[in-house]
């Protein structure tokens, strides 16, 4: 189950494998009801889930977009932390290092 | 032409339409001379660059990265101008907002 890879790349799945998939990683129902409901064996449902797993997987192989959001998201967070000891320690030099970190993260035209 | 969904998404495309797709879109050569290259119609080319448009702004409409990193980019833009303008000002209070926008860059755990 890969939470995050599902957010950035759900929506390339079909409606029918996002149903199947939310049920399981959402909504945390077991395989036997989601067979039940959908009116498939439990076997058909784990191979949907595995199948959309290395979909997914295959999806951020190619695209890295998930890794890149991850940097960025951590360069906010240093910022983050920076500006307040920035204040709480009166170390106006500390936006030096505020203004790099806000430089690594990449510029779209 | 879109450059920015090319650099995103292009390798959802196959590798034969991406060699086209880079030909027209960064090697900036003539439908002519690429249709002469791979021995193809020069509408075929033409086909081929719109159709790769199209999926690469499908890709775009269902994923929405685009935007994402869009919005996450102009942040650090303000975050880097704001810590230089605390510094040449002297003005520590400017770390809140720099806070505050950091704060609007997602998460990920």
């Amino acid at each position: 189950m890969q939470g995050i890879y599902y957010d950035f790349y759900g929506n390339l799945l079909t409606e029918h494998q996002r149903k199947i998939y939310e049920d399981v990683a959402l909504h945390d129902m077991s395989l036997g009801e989601i067979a039940q409901e959908m009116g498939i064996s439990r076997q058909a449902v784990f191979d949907l889930v595995k199948r959309c797993d290395k979909l997914l997987q295959s999806y951020e192989d190619k695209l890295k977009l998930v890794q890149k959001f991850k940097n960025t998201s951590d360069l906010a967070a240093q910022i983050g932390v920076l500006a307040r000891r920035c204040r709480e320690e009166n170390n106006i030099e500390l936006t030096r290092k505020i203004e790099e970190l806000a430089a690594l993260i990449p510029e779209m035209e």
